[in-house]
């Protein structure tokens, strides 16, 4: 079969597109013949934590296809079974904290770009059938990550200001959608008109020009709630906009990850900072069940023919997506 | 009256000891006749904003005293009530944060170093009548501050692992006793062997000579809770010592306010850092609830008359106590 293999080399020279052998299957595994993929920051990470003299690796976390073969323990899943996958391996209920030996599908272990994946049965779940392969296909990294921060960990309510800096990343989109959905007042930054524009069709209530060095001057009321994945780059300026008592919470960090922080502002101002990654096999069933209530589809970029994976980690590393950058793998 | 006075120079060189005129009641307050006062760290960062411009201030938040005035409108306090003093203005139910207009005694308006003061009936409260008056002389900042820290923003349990960096501050030494009568397993550091010694008497389960700089490496448990309060000197340290998923209250920076920290590793570690500052009159009543079902005296370091207020500064200062330093008004 044939996946987009990191080897030999350091970052993306060492990704090719080619054959690979197939292994057998464990007794409580399921195969799936992938029919779509998601792309995420967190394969760009793993292009540079996954080193030349390691194994070579599938990449990818996300993906949507048909299950084609199942281990001799699985009772619940079945040949033929339409799946999404969820890529959160061996952390069951919700925690404070992953498990130990929490890993993510695509690092240690094969990921998504390919044409088939083993995986274990209970991370094969139920496509949600009023969404297409191409949605499904991008769902769960960063519909599962937009969920533990913003419900979890966030505690979004009806009636809340909710601010998000940086909308147009795939997880920044659900987190517009599902704090809209919970009835929250949603503002967001961009330095691009064409993703402010988009937003507010999605339902932001103000979307604010980053472009500005006082962009924050247009906000009239302090947030309840800021959900942070840009990292250093924004970080203050997202402190800054919390009420007091108000809750930010961290999950990012593209844009850099050390950060300065003021302790006299900050535990005068009673504030909240939580850290999030993730989320448990309980949260994703969760999120899926809000995104059936509520309708909720993935904003979807760009799909790309997994062949042309050049120009959807371009895409990417470039920051020029709205929503999910996927794949199609026939 | 005698008091003693911040006025017409920056910093220590403004403090006087001498008389004051004496003002008329408002019909909401009662008038204290002042037996104890205590230091608080709130008094020298006062010392710093209090500007030679200002009106002349009388420092202080902590003190006990006997009422012998009572405004028209009070009530539930009577001449002759033996108090301590709620250092809180304007701030009654528990919240997430003081409401606008909270301020603490001493700053902007005159405090408890003074043979009386004259405070809003609703913070003239019952003195615990198993404290002597020295110990409910220097109780309530410091007391307040802890229990909120501890109780109600790091939600100590039993069972519990808690760091306490830098035992000796009065505040401490209240995270301490508080922590342990809950049930918590309490650690501590310090750089003083006496004060050390001193945390394992006050039950302490180990006493870290942070004189060591890998001293962490005895700790060998992760720490569910770190209550800080010494700010920038031991941040990084006391973020390192938590368990995934764990906590760090913050609600002092004596050795520095401006830190760095790391995005990536706060949020893949699940961490939750959240600020506090003093509590509400509901918080207090809880506090003294609390030390009197546990019988918790506060530790006393000296007590000075408040003619001595420059050797008592002085101690405060170079972190010399363990405990609490008062004040005797006679």
């Amino acid at each position: 079969m044939k996946g987009l293999i990191h080897a030999r080399e350091e970052g993306f020279a060492g990704l090719t597109y080619g054959e690979l052998e197939s292994t057998s299957i464990g007794e409580n595994e399921v195969r799936v013949q992938l029919k779509t993929a998601g792309l995420n920051h967190r394969d760009l990470f793993v292009l540079k934590r996954h080193k030349p003299t390691d194994p070579p690796l599938v990449l990818g976390s996300d993906g949507a296809g048909v299950v084609n073969e199942v281990g001799s323990l699985v009772s619940h899943v079945q040949v033929g079974d339409e799946v999404i996958i969820n890529p959160g391996l061996g952390w069951k209920a919700n925690s404070e904290a992953p498990p130990e030996g929490f890993e993510i599908v695509g690092l240690p272990d094969h990921g998504t770009f390919a044409e088939q994946i083993l995986i274990p049965a209970e991370n094969a779940v139920a496509k949600p059938s009023f969404l297409s392969w191409e949605e499904a296909g991008v769902l769960s990294l960063a519909g599962l990550t937009a969920y533990r921060a913003l419900f979890t960990r966030g505690k979004v309510k009806s009636g809340m200001n909710v601010l998000i800096p940086g909308i147009g990343s795939g997880v920044a989109t659900f987190l517009l959608q599902f704090a809209k959905a919970a009835g929250a007042d949603v503002y967001v930054t961009s330095r691009s008109e064409e993703k402010r524009a988009a937003a507010l069709s999605l339902g932001a209530v103000h979307a604010l020009d980053s472009n500005l060095e006082n962009w924050e001057e247009e906000l009239n009321e302090k947030m309840d709630l800021v959900i942070e994945c840009v990292g250093a780059a924004t970080f203050q300026k997202s402190l800054n906009q919390l009420r007091k008592g108000g809750t930010i919470v961290t999950f990012g960090a593209s844009a850099g990850d050390e950060i300065k922080l003021n302790l006299r502002d900050f535990f005068y101002g009673q504030l909240n900072m939580l850290g999030s990654t993730m989320g448990s096999a309980e949260e994703f069933e969760l999120m899926l069940q809000f995104i059936e209530q509520h309708k909720i589809k993935p904003v979807l970029d760009e799909i790309y023919p997994l062949e042309q994976f050049e120009k959807a980690f371009t895409r990417l590393e470039n920051g020029e997506q709205l929503g999910k950058i996927g794949f199609r793998i026939e």
